[in-house]
Parts: structure tokens; sequence; C-alpha cells
């Protein structure tokens, strides 16, 4: 039984997990972290038994007794905040980590499994995205290996397999162009809650569904794929995909491009990523390719859609902009989905931030972290203005 | 420069070959093989300088030296018919041989030049067809590579990179579906030579080209497939993409799909072939991904196109019954190229002649050339019958 922890259990990508395992049936779940839904985590701990779990403060470890106790589970070590996931992602009998978390809280205890030379199977772009060199060049060191979990990153690495780098000419990441694709300008400012979370292919988190509907999202995947593959912003393009059955794809010199099609499930993702570099049966029903009609690809609108575009400044700014955008559009999406902003100053909001952000190298922990948070407050300092004005602005 | 030999310049696969070879730049053509047109060929001869070339008969010769010393070329040394094809094909500064010729004409030389140990560019699948169980222990002992270029193999080559055949649950085989897709029974059986050689998608020869259109020519490709790559029939799988944009994939035991994209222009998977295991970059504009619109993927309809369920018939019933099938279809298609069966009937012979097949092993070339011999004679003597009774039969 291989060792696994997983740093974010409850959230989409950590259940779907926990799924994954149970097909498998040769993992044993040694540690979880869980953000504050305790009622799910508790059902979690009672069914595989962790010897650590982590949860984000004291409440939340009491109301997980509580719920333990109420399905007569054992209750195992509980430990707290950010300390806690480290724990969580260091453990000595987790060969595999899944770095699950949601935004920036993954990003220590992630670096802390890379350092421990731990195989990390890779949702939490946002380690990434905020420390993208930091990262690889701790895998470097640890010989840890990144397995991405992000469909598009992971078809990116299932089309590499066989393939010389240096006869890829680029990296195509495909996007499902999110719920706002055919709409105008005009009529995605006016976007509610519930139309920006209703994406039309893939199930995922608030976050993320709302970063795919501002195509932030492929952006970050962008910042993403240059750390995990090696290449230059200018060798990774978006196509807009909307019926997301190509995940990726792969150009090489000789003009040959190479797709990884599938279903639209991340549970495929994540069995690559923990069986690598075997292939296992799984537990999906397989892609009915001749059913498949009118599959398309277009260039993104990044006039409707300008977070694409702020991604790729930020990658050719480099050094802490990435982690500043990233921290930006944490905020803003945090406000978008409060009903602070409409969806369209997301992109507002992280144009404002990156272009007042004084970029530093991104070489330690302590620059990345001062940039995350100055960047945090520069937004939230944007947003009281903008309160306070009660206008609304746009890109 | 690497010593190159063509098996069929004058056709398509030829010359697209000799424009590869313009514009890689390191390979030197030591030897040409050509059928009957000789105009072509001196220009090839003159433009090339090979040491050795081979034509059909003494007839040819004598037309290829006329044309030569039209043009002011050093007339090569001149050999005739499959003897010297097989010269051309063993040529001792040859490193790759190009299997092009079209039919059965190329598949003694291809063994020959197997059994020299060279790298094969196949792109006559007849020979795998006939005997690919011979070619490929031959190829096992001598230590030659076989590189498909068939654009659906080359797909499937590409795409086996980096995997594990075990891990492969099976090969699918793009077809554009040919010029009668869309078509009724009836509509076919009254279709035109000229109807029949309009295929939408791919510029190729015309043996071919009806093939396309019977779908014999992806029943041919499935019994080829099964030989280049080591597949049972039950996992090679046929699916209809009129646009031939994929031009084949490979579908693994976790679901996922890899596919190849690309120009549907033969010079890729010619290049593939001849600069294995490198790619380098070539000659052709890039696809447009972004303008693809609308790829759709469908089942083949084996009752309008009998032709495809006759190869897997064939391919299950194995030893020379695969070589009678390739012969009889030889001959049903010069038949409907000369007027004398509507194309429907292409199917009706083959059917006729397989289904009257002694299957003998076909683990020696004389087996193979006997099934081959017997059945285009029982095919020629179907077509007199016929002929005779001046009625039109369909399966």
């Amino acid at each position: 039984m291989k060792g696994i922890s997983i740093l974010g259990s409850t959230g989409s990508i950590g259940c779907n997990t926990l799924k994954v395992i149970e097909h498998l049936g040769d993992f044993r779940v040694v540690a979880l972290g869980a953000g504050r839904n305790m009622e799910k985590f508790a059902e979690q701990i009672a069914r595989f038994q962790p010897e650590l779990v982590s949860v984000e403060d004291q409440d939340c470890a009491e109301t997980l007794e509580r719920e333990l106790h109420r399905v007569n589970a054992t209750v195992p070590k509980i430990d707290l905040n950010s300390k806690g996931l480290e724990a969580v992602a260091t453990h000595p009998e987790a060969e595999t980590v899944v770095s699950a978390a949601v935004g920036a809280v993954g990003f220590v205890p992630t670096l802390r499994a890379i350092e421990a030379g731990k195989r990390i199977a890779l949702a939490n772009k946002e380690t990434l995205v905020m420390a993208g060199e930091l990262m690889t060049r701790a895998a470097e060191r640890s010989g840890a290996v990144i397995l991405p979990v992000d469909s598009e990153h992971n078809a990116i690495h299932q089309c590499l397999k066989g393939e010389s780098k240096r006869e890829v000419s680029r990296l195509i990441l495909t996007a499902s162009g999110g719920p706002f694709r055919d709409w105008s300008k005009e009529e995605i400012a006016g976007a509610t809650r519930e139309e920006a979370l209703n994406h039309p292919n893939w199930k995922m988190g608030e976050k993320i569904t709302i970063d795919s509907a501002t195509l932030m999202n492929k952006g970050l995947e962008v910042i993403e794929a240059r750390w995990l593959f090696g290449f230059d912003a200018n060798q990774i393009s978006v196509v807009v995909h909307p019926q997301s059955v190509v995940h990726s794809m792969i150009e090489m010199i000789d003009g040959s491009i190479i797709a990884q099609l599938g279903v639209t499930d991340m549970k495929h993702a994540i069995q690559y990523a923990l069986t690598y570099p075997a292939r296992r049966e799984n537990c999906l029903p397989p892609l009915d390719l001749s059913g498949l009609s009118d599959l398309t690809f277009e260039d993104p609108d990044t006039e409707r859609f300008p977070c694409l575009n702020l991604a790729y400044e930020a990658l050719r700014r480099g050094g802490t902009t990435p982690a500043a955008l990233n921290a930006a559009n944490e905020i803003a999406v945090a406000a978008f989905l409060d009903g602070r902003i409409p969806v369209s100053d997301i992109a507002w909001l992280n144009a404002a931030v990156i272009s007042e952000h004084e970029t530093k190298a991104a070489d330690t922990l302590d620059s990345i972290l001062d940039a995350d948070r100055l960047a945090r407050l520069a937004a939230n300092q944007f947003l009281a203005v903008k309160a306070q004005a009660g206008v609304s602005q746009t890109v």
C-alpha cells in the first residue's frame, strides 16, 4: 500500500481523489487537510482513517471532533492552519501528496512536500503561478516529481511522452471559453454570480469556475505550463475549444500536432498522476468518439477577456509579478462572489494591482509571500476606494 | 549524406519523397524504380542522378534512354521488371528504402530490402497485407525498422511514442469516408469513374483513391496496422472523420485518447519516416488550428461499404486470405477503372474470391505468391462469367 496525503480533501479535486483511491485499491490515506466543511471531512476521516488531519482553526477542530463522535469515528491527531497543512504535506509515510487546497493557502505546504522529495499530484496551480522558479528548483534538488492534475497540463504531460523537448515548437492549451464565450462585453459586465458559476463542461470549485469565466484560469495555466514544462511564454498558446474534448495539444517542429482527448472528469487526470508512469483502467465511461460532432477551435478574444493577456504580461515581467497577479485575482474573485464587484471588474482590479506592483526577484519564500501580501493589500485598497466612489470602472 | 532508394518514384508518394529529400538536403538518391511514366522518370534521373534505375520492361528502358538523351542527362544502369526493383531495393549504399510501388509489384522487392536490414519507409500497404507475418519476422531477424508512410499508421506510430503497448486498449484509424460517404447504396452503384476518383481531402494515386471510395483502403489499413503494431483485429477500430484533420488515434486502458493532427499532405509522414527518431522542420504550412470547425466522428456504415468487413474477415481467417483479398481487389479496381464493372461490384468480386479461397499458412513467399496468383485467376474468371451473363450482381 502506497501512502498518500491530500491537501484540500473536501474540495472537488480532493473528493475525486478519494474516489480514485477507492477504485485503485492500493493506496493508504495517511493524512488529510481540509478547509471548513467539517461534516464532509468527518465522513472522509471515518471512511479512510488517516493518522493525521489538519483544519483551518480551533473552531473547526472542535466542530470536527463533534462530527467524528456523532458518527462514532476514531479521532485522529488534529493540527491547525498552515502548520497543520505542512505536517500533512510532509507526513513521513506519504509517498504521494495531492496538492488541491484552493488558492495561496496550499503554497507553503506544497513547497515543503517538494523539498521532502514527495511525488506531487499538483492541482493547486497557484503554487506554480506564485513561485514557479522556487518550486521547480526545489524539485530539482530533492528529486520530487511534479505531475499536473489540471486536465490541460495533464494532457500536455501525456502528449510530451516520448517526444524530445527541443522538437516541440509550442504547447497549445485548450480553453472551453467558459459561460460567457458568446456574451458581449456589456452582457458580461451585468452577469450574475449564478451565471458566472454555470460552467458549460466542467464541475469544479467556485474559485476556478469564476477564473474560467474570466479566462484568468487559462492565464494562470499559461504561467503554470511555463514552469511545469520549461517553455517560454511565446511557446505557449491558448485556443478556445468549447466542447472540451481535446484537453490540450503540443505542436512539433515538423508541424505535427499531438493531442489528448478524453471525458471531462477530473478523475482521469488524478488517476494518471497517481499511477504514473503506469496507466491503469479507471472507473470512467470511455469517450464516445463516434458521437462527437462539431468540434471547433477559435482564437481567444482578449478584448472581452483581458485577464488572459494580463497573465502573459505578468509572465514576461517575471519575478514576483505572477504572485502579485495571483493574489489580486483571489481578492477580486472573492469580491465578485460576495457581490461587491461585477465580474468584469476582476480584470480591472488585477490590472490595477500589477500595474502598481514593484517587481522583485522571486527567489526566496519571503519575497514571494511579501508580494502576495502587498498585492492583497493593494487590491483591498482599490476595492475600498471604489466602494467609496460608488462607481464601476472597467478596463 | 544518407543513401536512399525509392521503389515507385514517379507515383504520388515517390514524387513527394523527392520533394522532401530536396527540402532535407542530406539524402543522396542512389537508386530509383518506376512504372511506365518515362518522361517524368527521366526528369527525376536528370535531377537526382541515381546510379541505378529500374523500369517495367525493355520498351520502357528504350523510351527512358531516348528521354534521357533528349534532356542531355547521364544514362545510369537500367535494370528491368521485378528483378530490377529488387536491385533498387537492396542497393548496398541505400540505408533507407521508400517502398511506394503500387500494388503487389512492390511486395518481393520490399521483402528483400527488409531482409537486407534497410530502414523501410513503407507506403506500399499491399506488402504487409499480403505477407505481414513473413515481413515482420524478416524484420525481426535482420533488424530492419519499418516506418509507416500511410498517414493513419504514421499518426499511430507518433501516438505510440513513449507509451507501453500493453497499456494501449485499441488503435483507432480515421477514415475520410471518401467521395461516397453521403451517397445511398443506389447512388454508389451508379457512380462514374470521375466521381470515384474525386477524393474530398487527399491527392493520391488512382488505385488508393478508388480503395478510399469503397473503404477497402481502410480495410487494408486495418490489416496493415495489425502487422505494423502487433494488435489483434478486435483492438483495431475505424471511425469516419470526414475532415481528415485527426490522422488517427490510440485509446489507452485509462480511457485517454492520444491523437495526431496535421495538414493533409503526405510529405509530413514521408519526412517523419525519413528522419525518425528525430523530427525536423518541414516545408509545409502549419495546421491552422483556430480555423478548424465542425470536426465530426461517426461509425462507418458497413452496409453501404461492405469492403471494410471483408478485410476484418480476411484478417480473422488469417493465413493467405488477406493476400487473396488484396489480389482480388487489385483486379476489381482495375476492372472498375477500365469501365468493366460498377464501383459497387468491387465488394462483390472481393467477397466472391475470398469465399472460394482455400486458406493456407502464409509462412513462405511461395504460398503467398500462389495465393495471389490463384486469387487473380479466380477474380478474372468471375469477371468473365459476369461479362458473359451481362448482368450486374451486388453483394
